[in-house]
């Protein structure tokens, strides 16, 4: 099993090498004193996984009528945002998941205070190489960090998780669901969208606005996607246990839902990112492929 | 006992205040969803604390000529790093500690989960003031950018909360020592002066110089007097149990230089501190000051 097919046919293996190889540059340094937490830094940031956040922003980049390989620093900045955070959700305190991608959680691998010590410096890397980059115009570089930031605190991917753990054993009405999946994984995904727009140094308004509405909904069937994983997928093709999150009785689109439901609000989200992009040209057919596959995905 | 003296004659009684208010507003808009995350933010930040970073801050932007108010926001960003830094170095997978400031610890307060949270929304918080802040141009919000990440991360404090993990339980040489703390707690000292000078937006090459030579000899006594401190202080004066660094086996400047080693070194280090400001006018007093009070402080 593999978390990032790599299908001859597949056309963002391209832009998966150059996420692999701008992210596996970014920690390649190595100072002695510190090598167990750079260890740990690689072994979760570089462990596999599908890179939907930054083909994502790659993708944006080319729908506002660029080339992709502008958004691939900020896109590979949310992943790296977005890697810290699986650390510190599988920690004890947390999912106290020892499991992720089939391998052993970074606290399994390591340990907890070097799982904490990663997950914090991988977020402080994610703003550096915002910072650093030459590449964007000042004003561009202080738009993708309001845009990130925002995105990844208290409002956004953090606020999220502090709603999910407060909602663990109880039921949740499709609305707080809705915000707290908005919150937590919804705000990373809308955030690459408009990093790679941004990028693109060239969206207006409208663009922006269209590219918002795509990505919102997106993020929702993504999370849609992943609970029917949940409960129908086999532990070997997803990763971890199935049924674990209904087993933890954490709210799921399933539960409020029903399955069929959950299928028929998973086809309407869909529906609604692909209308969204009408305004494009062939521009946009990355992006669209990308909203099939969230649908059709397996793992 | 009180951790924010406020005898009439201190001079930076109303850097204070202004200190307190920001941080008051940035964590004053509670959504009902994330309030206890919100609670816990507060908690951590509003429970005190010489704010020692933020003062630092703004008597760094008094020396480069400008109004003190102008290093507020970068100051106070400085001051939520750290903040979220002593949550998760008291978790009980890194210190332990069940008391900060003679309060129980976040995690004693709330529990561990929110915790790790409180201080990962912290931690984007400080990026995101950065960027939201209009009263700087993009250049200089974007250098701000860059020495924040970079002082935060993995070659500044968690690279050298790293080191110290890695340390327990053995004698570290002088220079070793030197580094750890130069990253642990120097980094953040020396970022918070360099955000000062910024924030004045006139500091030159000479200026910005002589301020890290000043900061940087200023964290690395304050860390001796931290450590002095800690062998001698009592646990009402210091809010810790006296000799917890020392009975927990963790390298200390005392047990590498001996006591009177110690003293001499922190005086060397405050005068190398004083020495760097001669280029300076009387702007540089509170500077000169808060070096004063780095080495006959307390608590």
């Amino acid at each position: 099993m593999s978390d990032t097919p790599q299908t001859p046919d597949n056309p963002f293996t391209p832009w998966r090498e150059a996420i692999e190889s701008t992210l596996d540059n970014w920690l390649g340094e190595t100072q002695p004193a510190q090598a167990r937490l750079q260890d740990a830094m690689r072994y979760a940031v570089l462990g596999g996984g599908k890179r939907i956040r930054p083909v994502l922003a790659m993708a944006a980049a080319v729908a506002a009528g660029s080339d992709a390989d502008k958004a691939l620093v900020p896109g590979c900045a949310v992943e790296l945002i977005h890697a810290y955070s699986l650390i510190h959700d599988d920690l004890p305190a947390m999912d106290d998941d020892a499991l992720r991608r089939g391998k052993p959680t970074v606290h399994i691998a390591f340990d907890e205070a070097t799982a904490i010590l990663a997950g914090d410096a991988l977020q402080s890397l994610a703003f550096e190489v915002l910072g650093d980059r030459g590449e964007f115009g000042a004003e561009t570089r202080v738009r993708m960090l309001k845009t990130l930031s925002r995105a990844s605190g208290r409002s956004g991917m953090v606020g999220g998780q502090a709603i999910d753990l407060g909602a663990v054993g109880r039921t949740l009405q499709l609305e707080e669901l809705q915000h707290m999946h908005r919150c937590k994984t919804g705000a990373l995904i809308e955030a690459s969208v408009r990093l790679g727009a941004l990028a693109s140094e060239r969206a207006d308004g409208a663009t922006l606005e269209a590219l918002q509405i795509y990505s919102r909904a997106l993020g929702l069937a993504f999370q849609v996607q992943d609970d029917l994983l949940d409960v129908e997928g086999a532990t070997a093709t997803i990763g971890k246990p199935q049924g674990s999150d209904a087993a933890r009785n954490k709210p799921t689109y399933p539960a409020c839902l029903g399955i069929d439901g959950a299928r028929a609000h998973l086809r309407c989200l869909q529906e609604e990112a692909v209308t969204a992009l009408t305004i494009f040209s062939s521009g946009a057919d990355p992006l669209r492929q990308i909203a099939d596959f969230v649908v059709t995905r397996t793992h």
